[in-house]
């Protein structure tokens, strides 16, 4: 089947205690389309402005990525600028530059609307429902969000889960949502809202699915040399997604082995800078590692 | 088969977001030996104060843990105050009072000498060193430290490492031992030192194992109450042991199950104050979360 992803493209800077890269390719349907092409057939609505380097048009293409939904704009490119300490757990933003990304309307084609499978990216939850608005009823919608729109946007945002099936965010945003410290119940909260599953991402230790009667768990892959966790949380999502789209299958086995692969994509992207390591695999070590997951948690019933 | 322990018995009084608890029983003798009493027979070799209640002394006996080696003393039994916010995963230690156990030096008695299976608990690694002189040639040695010891006594931790089958630490303590934020090249490291495995409890995040050739990750369960970390690694712990221990089986198949089995027990363990929860379990309970554990992380294979 085919994937619709809504969400940005950027140019980032990014420095961590074990190198730096100025002015790569990022953002989160980048991101999230170059995981997901592994997959399935993805088509993007992004838009950039007229600085964006035409190398980068060429890897997105040569990942098959539908660009018919980007739209390139006078003005300057989204432009991120962040750092990393040891603990690689959390990105300290030093420059945020919206440029074109400010006024950013998604319009979706005409030849993307029958699309089944839908991730709306981060961002704000009213541009969100847009995109929601203009497609015909697809098979089963995902979505992020960030403590900046659960702080600005509640009701907006409350008035999106409605219209979503599966909310992936950060355990930080979960109880931030929530303002209940234990995640077991924030979780209860944020399933009420009408969603099937909530996937809590907690980086370095993992992911957490709770659906209606069960909770999943998939650990992080324990990795020698992190370079940028970067876009770790979009490639989860682009995995996971997918997956999904290229399996048509929504049953819970089928989405515990999404959450799987999604955290094998995001093990990938943060073994180098931008989408270095990402735009460069084969399936194969992409089976190999989801099997490597298996002897990491593997243990025998009783 | 049996097992030792040496460590502390204490009276905690220990306050958290969710009430508190004023001079109850505690020390990680106590949690491990309670949480290793289902599955195997455990002798204890620690010290207490003659003010030590002697309702407390019933429940251990009740728990059928061998107390030949339990010293009492004149003077007041360990005593420790300690808070925690809502990040539960931190203590933060408000008064210790070692008394009677300052000048601890345990005397293992010939009953127990011939033991297979032992546990060292958190102390001066001179001291866990020194009863090792005193046992004949266990199957299995298990150990665990703390930052107070890797940076007071480091010389003497690396000499008891070499005769030590498994270190159970927490991640903060594998990180402080060497000087290494990425936990893979911190449990390389410390594995050099000669031991067959080394686990990193990693508190609401579970626990990783580090063998040879191979690496083991088990959750921690999600709870919806959590009332009271106290106890929590050693209660894991004793699980841990407690299972190795009944079913005198070292492969890393056992040594899988045997962290379920822990992270089973410090699960209950912290659904209560003190010993509340974790010594009134029905063995059927404990065998139930251990399939919880199996659902909560499987997924199909490829």
């Amino acid at each position: 089947m085919r994937l619709l992803v809504v969400g940005s493209i950027a140019l980032d800077s990014v420095k961590t205690p074990f190198g730096e890269a100025k002015e790569v390719l990022g953002g989160s349907a980048t991101y999230f389309s170059t995981a997901a092409s592994y997959f399935t057939d993805v088509s993007v609505v992004a838009v950039v402005g007229s600085d964006f380097p035409e190398e980068h048009y060429a890897l997105l293409k040569e990942k098959n990525i539908d660009l018919r939904g980007l739209e390139r704009v006078k003005g300057e490119t989204f432009r991120w600028v962040g750092e990393y300490g040891f603990d690689l757990n959390e990105a300290h933003t030093i420059a945020t530059e919206l440029n074109v990304f400010q006024s950013f309307e998604p319009k979706v084609p005409e030849e993307y609307k029958d699309i089944d499978y839908v991730f709306l990216a981060n961002i704000d939850p009213e541009i969100q429902l847009s995109v929601l608005e203009q497609v015909n009823r697809p098979k089963l919608v995902a979505c992020d969000t960030m403590n900046y729109w659960i702080e600005g946007k509640f009701e907006a945002l409350k008035k999106l889960l409605k219209r979503v099936d599966i909310l992936i965010i950060n355990e930080s945003e979960a109880r931030e949502f929530t303002k209940e410290p234990n995640l077991v119940k924030a979780a209860d909260i944020i399933l009420s809202y009408g969603l099937k599953y909530l996937i809590i991402k907690r980086g370095e230790y993992g992911a957490l699915m709770f659906g209606d009667s069960s909770i999943f768990h998939a650990p992080a892959y324990p990795l020698e040399f992190v370079y940028d966790p970067t876009g770790a949380g979009d490639s989860f999502a682009g995995g996971f997604m997918g997956y999904i789209s290229n399996t048509d299958n929504m049953s819970e086995d089928a989405i515990r082995q999404a959450i799987v692969f999604g955290s094998v994509m995001a093990s990938y992207n943060v073994e180098a800078f931008s989408l270095d390591r990402l735009k460069n695999l084969e399936y194969s070590a992409i089976k190999e590692r989801f099997k490597e997951f298996k002897r990491l948690t593997h243990f025998e019933d009783l």
